[in-house]
């Protein structure tokens, strides 16, 4: 068989990244051994160290993939000229959009993200207290333009993160709603639920 | 030393159920040996086969136990005299206690449920829809009764189950809010976001 050099071909890094996130997802980070990395691969185990130092690298790596695009989205969505509760809408479509579009990925980061330690521990909750503190930005312009009623930002924000987070859960791709219509009913019940009543 | 016999002491039972829920917990489902499990409670692993057949019979007796005294209480808030409103309220307080005063247990049976195979995926998976369902009831009394605005109950069950269960990745029981007080904030959403406005 004649090998072909095809430049849309995922390369190495790609492929090992791709069966890191199968396996762990299908046995779980910790009993998942780089042995079972470099079968799924085809490479020798030793070779797969020339790729990646540790497997609690590649578990980071997910991490970064599955937060990285997401947090520079909600950036722009509060830098936006939107209206507070215009912002919440597009920051949970996103969110749920990422989800859901990445859901291998955000499965395996979201259900193992405890077994990361030291840096790649600390860099990994800094990023989840971001998403946190980027909803809360956004509750506290919507609470200062009067739209939003006072509340303790912190809770509500752990409330959004957890309606959202928790599609991992159930969320099939086949399933009857797609990811931008479950947005729009979690969107209703939160902006409902926050909105200043006018007497 | 003398032996005394204390009626008050964990029977064997109680002593492996509580070491398998502090282990898995802090190792893992799949990461735990039975070995492990027999060395924490001083048992030889022999002995410890003469009280539990397998490790998958340990995680699934940790589901039975953090899940079925809430679905009881469950259904006595739904067969209750209160408005749906308040029955909602009521549903996300038992919800959140319960999974506040068993932390470690529902952690494990929040993060391993998927490990469990045949007749024990199929128990899990009855239950955690049961949940749902009895989430809905609620909601269509909501709407019944015309307080709820239409909805797609579905969808609003599966947002609330998310925002509650979503706790035991944050939740600890040293900070600033009691169980109770989290429950408040997330109803006081909710249930504004799906009440119908009148005119």
């Amino acid at each position: 068989m004649r090998k072909s050099v095809n430049a849309d071909a995922p390369t190495k890094d790609e492929k090992i990244f791709a069966e890191a996130v199968r396996i762990f997802r299908a046995k779980g980070y910790h009993a998942t051994s780089m042995q079972n990395i470099a079968d799924a691969v085809g490479l020798q185990k030793g070779s797969l160290y020339h790729y990646i130092a540790t497997k609690e690298e590649l578990l980071f790596k997910i991490f970064e993939r599955s937060t990285g695009a997401l947090s520079k989205q909600l950036e722009e969505i509060i830098a936006s000229k939107n209206s507070p509760a215009a912002k919440l809408r597009l920051a949970i479509a996103a969110h749920l959009t990422a989800l859901c579009e990445q859901l291998d990925i955000y499965s395996v980061y979201l259900s193992e993200r405890r077994a990361l330690t030291g840096r790649y521990h600390t860099k990994v909750r800094a990023e989840g207290e971001r998403h946190a503190v980027l909803l809360e930005k956004i509750l506290r312009q919507g609470i200062d333009h009067k739209d939003f009623r006072p509340m303790d930002t912190k809770m509500v924000a752990l409330a959004i993160l957890g309606m959202c987070n928790w599609l991992y859960q159930w969320y099939a791709p086949q399933g009857r709603l797609a990811p931008n219509e479950i947005a729009g009913i979690f969107s209703d019940i939160v902006i409902d639920g926050l909105t200043r009543r006018r007497k």
